[in-house]
């Protein structure tokens, strides 16, 4: 069965995360009856990323198993027909040997997480980013940042409800920038614990409003201790940007 | 009456456009009832440009007069709060002299025409670019668009709808790039016809696809006809971007 992987771009609004879940539509599912109704049979996508509700994707990459070799720009056009109109697009299909498994394989994921910072209320952006009134100084937020870097505990910048054996993680890169009103961290890591970078942008925002100093990021990650976090930032500003393999 | 200068920005999505009309919601319509509902009179809202159905602002001028003098930000906070939950955000609200007026007093305006080139549907942008799926030439875009800069009679770029009493217009600016699928027309000049902007669009698509030369767009302005004219470009990826006084 010829393997295909996807490069996945979706708005996250109207669905409950990417994974399959019975309590409404989901990205995963979307896909998997998009191939269904291309193929006459059931097909599985298997996602680098867990996204949850909410969130975003620019280029989220999955595979599938199709029975047929179908060519590739038929696969990414059949399957952005039959995804209408769901706000999912396949930006490409391309055909991968056996071993390429689009969770497992992943060696780098990219995220970005988008504020912004201005008192008037989203119009364009509605849905799309972190509406934070309050004057943030990112370069604050950047030093705060940099005691994130590297590999640490992350029990206080995980989810209750993360599954990961282990809350020993590698940031490899974290940067905080500002462009007008518009304030973007991004990060990048071999993989991320649940909710990781929502918690990290919530702990940068009290940072940059001046209710935390860049340094007491440093302690709340020496606390090892979930109640040490900032609020969890909403799931608006996020966007899985990239995966890298091999 | 002191008199205020709103810069206003909006999804054009959901409205008739700019202006007040019986058949629909306008934003001119959404600003005059915010204004009411502060102040308890009516009031009138002058816009600096008319801009149709779908279009986009990220800074549109519109002034209003308020029998009170209330603070600036109270006017933007006040107006942006009975906006609710309309997407049109008050960026900010000036006192200015009497002599302001946001159309007569407007000395240039500034348009953003965003094309998606690309195959796969429209996601996070959907209403708010032009997708076209065939390839784009933007540097052949960009030559045919020379032509079109300075003073000239723009009758073949001119809705049928025009009410202009001339057709002579100065485009100060037309300038036409890529970054990456994203392929952004930006242009200047102190005003402009009905559907000027989306017409040129429209004709400089249909060079950058290859259907016509660079000079043909040239050919066409010297027509002075509209049947010469390429199809006027959707409303979706028009911005009316800023407007400048004094």
């Amino acid at each position: 069965m010829p393997r295909y992987k996807l490069t996945i771009e979706y708005d996250g609004g109207p669905f409950v995360g990417w994974q399959r879940q019975a309590n409404g539509p989901s990205v995963q599912g979307a896909i998997e009856e998009a191939a269904a109704a291309l193929t006459g049979s059931a097909v599985a996508a298997h996602g680098a990323g867990r996204t949850d509700a909410g969130v975003h994707a620019l280029g989220q990459v999955a595979h599938i198993d199709l029975e047929r070799d179908w060519p590739e720009d038929t696969v990414r056009d059949a399957l952005n027909h039959h995804l209408r109109p769901a706000p999912i697009a396949i930006l490409s299909a391309q055909t991968v040997d056996d071993g390429f498994h689009a969770r497992f394989s992943a060696t780098r994921r990219h995220y970005r997480y988008r504020i912004v910072n201005r008192r008037s209320p989203l119009t364009l952006a509605r849905g799309q980013a972190w509406l934070v009134a309050r004057p943030l100084d990112a370069a604050a937020m950047a030093a705060g940042a940099r005691h994130l870097i590297g590999h640490h505990d992350f029990t206080t910048f995980r989810s209750s409800e993360c599954q990961a054996a282990s809350p020993l993680k590698t940031l490899d890169a974290l940067t905080v920038s500002r462009d007008g009103e518009t304030v973007t961290i991004e990060t990048s890591a071999r993989s991320f614990l649940h909710n990781q970078v929502r918690s990290i942008a919530g702990t940068l925002k009290r940072v940059g409003e001046g209710a935390w100093q860049p340094d007491d990021v440093r302690h709340a990650l020496n606390a090892r201790d979930r109640t040490a976090c900032g609020p969890v930032a909403p799931p608006d500003g996020l966007y899985l940007t990239r995966v890298d393999y091999g």
